[in-house]
């Protein structure tokens, strides 16, 4: 087999979609990221890489906190609205529903089917244009519907599948097996 | 609309799924993870996380790069299998067909549809585990079959969709709608 280069580039598939909701100068505002990563366990840390242009990055620094809210596929034109329009342009805090827990600046959004209530805990200056926000989950929120066995159940909240560079959504399709699982099918060589 | 809280954890969907490659010992080593984002844009730098138990870690700190090989479905027990056993155990060398690229140390699966060929800039002790690695791509393979229009496309190469906490893998489904696109249907309320 003969390999093809090609150019450097963000090649990374799928990528979730995410609603990060942080508040600014006293209001709700939120942004539509795809660069977003669980990092550690214990405790539960997630990464999200955000373009220091943003406006929600003024809230997440200044307040150190910030929401990660997770949209199912029938709020697509919302999700993809929030990511073309600025905060500084418009007013988000009316898109949504908003609710606040024990951190209490971190917006979160009652439409989507789960929220992630986060407290800052590092900050990596990526010092090329981005912030990498580690934040800690303190607390994480989802309505009953959308769990089985009490943890989230991507077939019935049916989060978006994201590719970039080609920029287009997707649906969660067929099951394919189960992890820790059908590896113990294969015979090594 | 009421809000259950439930536990704090890792709850983030989807997640990709790949293979991270390192020589350890002098050996090509690799490890399943999903944990894994794109950080930077220009340069492209990707994060991954990992126990800090990961034979593979050893490697990655030791060169200073890694690979990041994207599987497609029909590899999903072999990308398992990958996860269910450690290097320490096994020789993972002879699973692939392996190939070097300009870093020289970073081992690359011929048969996996993407390889991102990464230069350790930065590591991230999540003192609780983990390491959070930073790698820029100095180089990226993927086979014209894989591409439209020179970009990687899911529907040829058919990537993992990943949900953590039930475990399971997925296949990418129907198309929904173009990002920074579909957005513009929404009329604000």
């Amino acid at each position: 087999m003969i390999k093809n280069k090609i150019s450097p580039g963000i090649y990374l598939y799928p990528m979730p979609i995410v609603i990060i909701g942080a508040n600014v100068k006293g209001k709700a505002n939120f942004m539509t990221i795809a660069w977003c990563s669980i990092v550690e366990h214990k405790p539960p840390m997630i990464s999200i890489s955000a373009s220091k242009t943003h406006y929600t990055n003024i809230g997440i620094n200044k307040n150190q906190t910030f929401s990660v809210n997770i949209p199912s596929e029938d709020m697509v034109e919302l999700t993809d609205y929030i990511g073309l329009k600025s905060g500084r342009d418009i007013d988000k805090s009316s898109l949504f529903n908003i609710f606040y827990g024990e951190l209490q600046t971190a917006p979160m959004i009652e439409e989507t089917p789960i929220n992630l209530e986060c407290k800052l805990v590092k900050t990596i200056d990526m010092n090329k244009g981005h912030d990498l926000f580690i934040g800690e989950i303190v607390q994480a929120y989802a309505n009953e519907e959308y769990l089985t066995n009490g943890i989230p159940d991507i077939k019935k909240f049916f989060p978006l599948v994201f590719s970039i560079n080609d920029n287009n959504y997707w649906k969660v399709g067929e099951h394919i097996g189960r992890a820790w699982s059908v590896g113990k099918k294969y015979n090594s060589k």
